[in-house]
């Protein structure tokens, strides 16, 4: 049972490690199945080369474990709210990635200065805003997981099209369709933090990226009328 | 048929991603035949590592598909309009590299500091202007070719000198004699980028290359009396 | 004899070389065995590719050298002090690692800006005071040592806590329960120094860390009730 | 014939290859043999992964090729300068290594900022002048030697304690007891020249090194009564 999503968390977590966004054990990756409102993540502190599928823990989407013989990831809670709030994600990836990890410290949303950006994320990578002491002391990963998604619903942002957060004096957060795809936005996100991080080092008046080029890029790769990649890569 | 070019345009593709310059699926090469007027060149969105020679597209200077299964690039009419207006050039490559997106994004020239650079490129390597909102909602990847032919002409530019240019909030686009050449010109880029970028930080007011060092390093590896390397090397 | 703290040192020398943060000989680690107060060192000058358990030199809490054919690390001196002063630790490490050198060329502590410090250190990494030219001219290792024990006791910091500490112009020392994690704590204070770095240099005013972020993540890791990893890995 | 100096020389290339410092075909090593005042040099343009010791050419003190099938680097009358000018010199080495560039285009030594600077240098690493117009014109390798043998002369630094410079809008010349030596300086010159370029953008008015520490670690690796590694190491 669960061994569908439990391959894809495990195969998701395993490109963390390949891709270089999670040095030691600081990341995880969980796949959902929607029809059974459950996910599979990786244990808690277990080296990435210790990891097998059946290892992957199983939880709904209210935190509770439901099948597996380790702990599973501290930051479970924030995935659980993730999945619950955002219907149509199947997968979703933290990591402590070097140049995402230097904007959420400066508390900085990462600009969408160019192409490469636009290709993955319809905008700014947004930066949420820091949590409460209450928040902390309290139900601490599940508040990162709705302090994000507030973020998201206050400034009507479409979850679709920006698949990647960072959590204030934290680190990130991405997803995407599935868990393989939320792995790749990672890796990508960390590449355009630090194209961005020498971009605003060069030129601290750089201007972002013209919405028309955004679109037309952001379009060509993920809208209706994609044309970028074979056709059965559109998504 | 083709199978010299599909050889040229697959190794100089791999070459990119042994280069580290195209992470993932971002870049391109390929290879033309002066004779039939067509190029051999990546196709969309396909993996590197899943690449072989048979499955480079073959296309003519007009961008339309001669021979292939596949879609090629959505770059390709890019390629196309730069093979039809530099005439000595074999080969166009395409790269997303960190260091020169970064000059692309902030829509800067990359300065000739010193002989690093001298050695490829007679000269700073140039940014062509942003495209309009028109040329990017019309026929968005023959204008980036268009454009970047405008600034080589309107600049009086050697493109057999300078085998390099950035596209504004993109990336670099290089050439050269073959498409090995170009893939080559591509990673050199890519070095003298992050040099460049980190000159400039060190010391604001650099001063550039002096024209008669600049004369010397470039002609003694690509001049009528170069004596760089072996001599069946001089080029 | 002392097999035990040989292996250990052993094991923690090539965990150095292999996360990158002691390029030729430029570190060593050591093991210690509370109980006869002797600790076993990387001898002084021997390649990374050449040491064996058995090249460990055994040296006891006065520098004094105990067993062993080779010289040990001319740091010897220091690791006793620490030995001596830190009654808990039973592993010390020190590394010339790139971004950790830059503060401690530069004079100044590492910042708490985030989670990924916070998780493996409780508060900025101090940069001991400069060496006089006296305690230079002297016992100048073993008076490195004895700044380090003054910083932490002028300043009433906790070693337990903090397992790192910059010696001025000079580099890192860190510390733990055992050498593996004192060579754990090399890497990890070596990634956190480079997203400090950057930091400081993106926002110049970025703020660090909340006091009960700090607390959250250093205590959910570390503390008697800590959750993170599988119960047997809790410390 | 001169079999041990071609040796040297080929495993002193490779290091440059292995040690990262020297991309593509931009770096050359040669070892000196004092007795018959001849060098063994890299061919110039050849790929590191084809090199062997009988491809390596012989020269003599005037820069005149004594022996061997190939063309002589082309920086070969820079090499002959300095074995010429520096009698206790068994090695030269020349490197694009990265940093080390940047500090050479930005016209600026490399400032002693630390221990892992002193360790291998006593005192900066000098810019040496940029060469003139006619020096430029004329005999120009063998110019850059005599600007940098001027540079060494004219402020009475002892080659044999800073063994490498800058050359303005180049890039760095290192030499050594033996071609190892000066490969392993080569790489050495880079990692402090990064910690450098760093430093002095951390902390703009960072300090160097007290004199007083940059005499220990100098000297505790290369004077007289040098302590650092084994007995047999000792120079």
């Amino acid at each position: 049972m669960f061994e569908t999503i439990k391959n894809q968390a495990y195969e998701a977590n395993m490109l963390l490690y390949r891709y270089g966004v999670a040095p030691f054990t600081w990341g995880n990756a969980s796949a959902c199945d929607r029809e059974t409102r459950v996910f599979a993540i990786k244990p808690s502190g277990v080296p990435y080369e210790e990891l097998s599928p059946d290892k992957m823990v199983i939880v709904d989407f209210d935190g509770n474990k439901v099948e597996g013989a380790l702990s599973p990831s501290s930051d479970t809670p924030t995935h659980a709210v993730l999945f619950s709030a955002f219907p149509k994600i199947g997968g979703v990836v933290h990591t402590h990635s070097l140049n995402a990890v230097v904007f959420a410290q400066a508390g900085l949303p990462i600009p969408a200065f160019g192409t490469t950006h636009a290709d993955f994320c319809y905008g700014d990578v947004p930066c949420a805003r820091a949590l409460t002491e209450a928040e902390v002391k309290g139900e601490y990963e599940k508040n990162t997981g709705l302090v994000i998604v507030e973020h998201f619903r206050e400034n009507k942002l479409d979850e679709n099209a920006i698949p990647a957060v960072l959590v204030r004096s934290h680190g990130p957060f991405c997803w995407g369709k599935d868990a393989k795809t939320a792995a790749y936005n990672a890796a990508v996100l960390e590449i355009v933090a630090e194209m961005a991080l020498k971009t605003c080092r060069l030129a601290p008046d750089a201007q972002e990226i013209p919405s028309f080029l955004l679109d037309k890029h952001y379009l060509r790769k993920h809208g209706k009328n994609a044309y970028y990649g074979q056709r059965q890569e559109h998504d």
